[in-house]
């Protein structure tokens, strides 16, 4: 191992207004949100318009990842469900409890850009908007079984 | 604007280890990375050999971003390009630096992930993995038309 810092910085580019309150594990489609940019990052939106999507990175402020709960789990904690590494789920208690989420782009301008699709709740910090591009998709990826099974209801 | 904490601390989950010495602008489809995990993190990839793909979000740490030079900028300083914000475009040097690729998984052990597809250089510090779910693909996605010609020639 190099060595190397061992702490990064971060400092959120703005923060999620929307009308969710409190976490939700299933559907959140419906939901619309706007993120307000920090004065310094008005004008980084510009054409971003262009774009019917983007990938939202967001710091999960509320999740608490503790290592004899959550570096295995069973998923959603449902006994049906294999043991599995924090890093083969997507459950929100993780290090650095970063979430991802692409969405759909529904206003744009200097300061602000409306979506619908979030998963974060009222006042979550902002990391990354990033555009989406289908190009990079993996359409040919698969998923264990237990997936589709945990899934089932979530569309 | 609510009271927030304003800094935002991570602590890599591990580091990559590849043959690439320097960043590149193009194809990066065929470099072969493995992904060493931190001790503590060992056991958080069970499960994942289940999966075709994951996604891994990475902190560039040579990128840098300048307010000046980056928060409106012409796409890798073509004049064919459009004058577009920092976060309508995919490029290194922004606000958090994070990086993030959909990678194929090679090999999963307790320790490591090796992959391949994963644009970044050797020793940089890798933040979160997530399994690869193509149901979350967004794929009526709509992109400007100069992400075409920018695009061109990278596949």
């Amino acid at each position: 191992m190099t060595s190397k810092p061992d702490a990064i910085l971060m400092h959120p580019i703005g923060y999620v207004h929307n009308s969710v309150r409190e976490k939700k594990d299933s559907f959140w489609g419906d939901d619309t949100s706007v993120i307000r940019l920090h004065e310094e990052y008005h004008g980084g939106l510009l054409g971003l318009e262009g774009f019917s999507h983007a990938t939202v990175l967001v710091y999960l402020d509320k999740a608490r990842y503790q290592r004899d709960k959550h570096l295995q789990r069973h998923p959603r904690d449902r006994e049906d469900m294999p043991l599995t590494g924090i890093f083969a789920q997507r459950t929100k208690d993780r290090p650095n409890q970063i979430g991802m989420t692409a969405v759909e782009i529904l206003a744009v301008d200097k300061a602000s850009l409306t979506v619908r699709g979030l998963d974060a709740i009222d006042g979550t910090p902002v990391l990354d908007i990033k555009p989406y591009f289908p190009a990079f998709d993996r359409r040919d990826a698969r998923t264990p079984e237990w997936t589709d099974r945990l899934m089932e209801n979530y569309f």
